[in-house]
């Protein structure tokens, strides 16, 4: 690596957080579960199968609209296990304070986890709070790690994605991202405007019911849909194509990164999920997400091909296919 | 609770850090795996007993001898685990990096938590990586969460302590706070001492397999064997007397807390643990963990009583009784 120091862009999700893990992380720590690199290992405990995993939330402002860090805490590793097709059951909570933080903002946060676990139906059952000197934290990084039964019927994985695959999107985009940046910029957005954050995994046991052969699952958070699908391509040695005008973009969100020169398919969401499903499927799930809060804007915005292995490309509105580009860097830093 | 801000002391291991949990996490998300406030909790899945805990790594200085923030986050989370009576199987870690922390730096600390994970014979098997800017944190803090196999036939809980139990110390206590002290002063340290940090679970198997009767067992770390005895003395409603000529301290250890006006008793350990046992079994215990390069400096150094319920005593070397009260906030902070 010729980086000799670590930058944001090493958080962001995209092609420097990529190397940092092939290049330092996986040479130390690799093994055939960790290699997997899923949004969650799935590991065997006395004969029964356990998904699990972790994340770390560094988000700023830690409250914005329609939620704070506590909340994405819970439902970020809430779906991330959900993502592996596995029902969330337990979850550790691991909290750096900084000195002075106040402890009202703190029951705020905590209340949120409370009842984000309560809506996801997960229990809090260990936890660590660690304490350090003024100027040594920003006020309060949050790690929740998150075990879960594995669904047993389904397989869930990248490497299920097939050409003639539907790639489908649980509802609009971006949102979570353009709601951080209007609030550390102090923007005023339209009321409608939040956050999507939300636990996705009442939806994806109600879709994997009815259809356990979805192939694979993925929730777009930092690197938005362009870092997750140039992902599954990747993994899957197969091409995606997208239909620009499929996308659901509010007009809201269409409107700012307009203005500051952002692309939509760039940006994080927390309450939303990309289902890679056999065309055939996609009618019976689409019916099964539309009746659920968090999946009744859900629409197909492309397919899995075979050809530009690796590579997603999308059909824009005027005729012609541009490369959607793994991001090299960051367009937000501190998103979750 | 009085305090509007967060202070060092919440995060101490002491007094603080009870009323934190007390007051603002329980009422949050209190249910009766999480109060049961054990090193790990012990979940069911699918049939299957696993045990489950998580800490999050904030030490200053991050290198230290004997070790550094990465052999310690590896062995901490494997002793929660061991702790509880579990076999430690897997571990997922969580890096917040700060922005130009030195990538030669990480590898080091990579390069520890591979040999630690390779020695507690573990696997790490999911991640996850932060950036935050220059200033946001500390070079790095590392959280990990850990799951592992319920030992069948074993029942280790500080409630099943009782009086008549002897108190056992699997060897000289204060090493490692009295090396980080030293390190982030500066102070020249004979080579001879070092932070104990140690994956202590090879040591527990041995132990519960040679004598599956053992009460309960507790690494004391933040606040020491003092505020460990008390948690113990606590919940299992008993008193604990302890012998002042038995406990075994360095003697480089006892001249640095002369000089600072430090109690070994306070100072936080990394890779020692406590054993309550019924006294019948104390000698073949103390044969196995002899035996063991973590445990052969095992001693007894008190014993359990029906007096004094919920408090830690020192029969002293000039023959008086003083009280080993839990520490009220923290004599060294970011020790773990």
């Amino acid at each position: 690596m010729e980086h000799e120091k670590i930058c944001l862009a090493h958080g962001s999700g995209g092609k420097l957080s990529q190397e940092l893990v092939e290049q330092v992380i996986l040479p130390a720590f690799g093994n055939p579960l960790l290699n997997e690199l899923h949004d969650g290992a799935s590991v065997n405990m006395a004969g029964t199968n356990v998904a699990f995993t972790t994340d770390s939330y560094v988000v700023k402002p830690l409250f914005f609209a329609g939620g704070n860090i506590g909340k994405l805490a819970v439902c970020g590793t809430v779906n991330d296990l959900a993502m592996t097709g596995a029902v969330p059951r337990y979850l550790s909570v691991g909290l750096i304070l900084e000195e002075g933080f106040l402890m009202d903002d703190l029951r705020k946060i905590v209340e949120s986890m409370r009842l984000a676990a309560k809506e996801a139906n997960v229990l809090i059952v260990t936890g660590d709070t660690k304490v350090v000197n003024k100027g040594a934290a920003d006020g309060i990084f949050i790690n929740t790690a998150g075990i879960g039964d594995i669904i047993s019927g389904s397989h869930i994985s990248p490497k299920c994605v097939k050409p003639g695959c539907d790639v489908i999107v649980s509802g609009y985009i971006g949102d979570h991202a353009t709601t951080i940046m209007a609030g550390r910029h102090e923007l005023v957005l339209p009321a409608t405007l939040q956050s999507d954050c939300a636990p996705l995994n009442g939806l994806v046991q109600k879709m994997l019911k009815a259809v356990p052969q979805i192939a694979a699952l993925r929730d777009p958070t930092r690197g938005g849909v362009a870092a997750t699908l140039n992902e599954i391509a990747e993994q899957s040695k197969t091409g995606i194509l997208l239909q620009e005008n499929a996308i659901p973009v509010r007009s809201e969100v269409q409107g700012v990164c307009e203005i500051l020169g952002f692309d939509p398919l760039y940006l994080a969401n927390e309450g939303k999920m990309l289902v890679f499903v056999d065309a055939k499927y996609t009618k019976t799930l689409l019916d099964v997400m539309h009746q659920h809060p968090y999946g009744k804007d859900a629409c197909v915005i492309g397919k899995v091909t075979n050809e530009s292995i690796g590579q997603v490309g999308l059909q824009t509105n005027i005729g012609g296919i541009r490369i959607v580009d793994m991001p090299l860097g960051v367009q937000i830093p501190r998103i979750c």
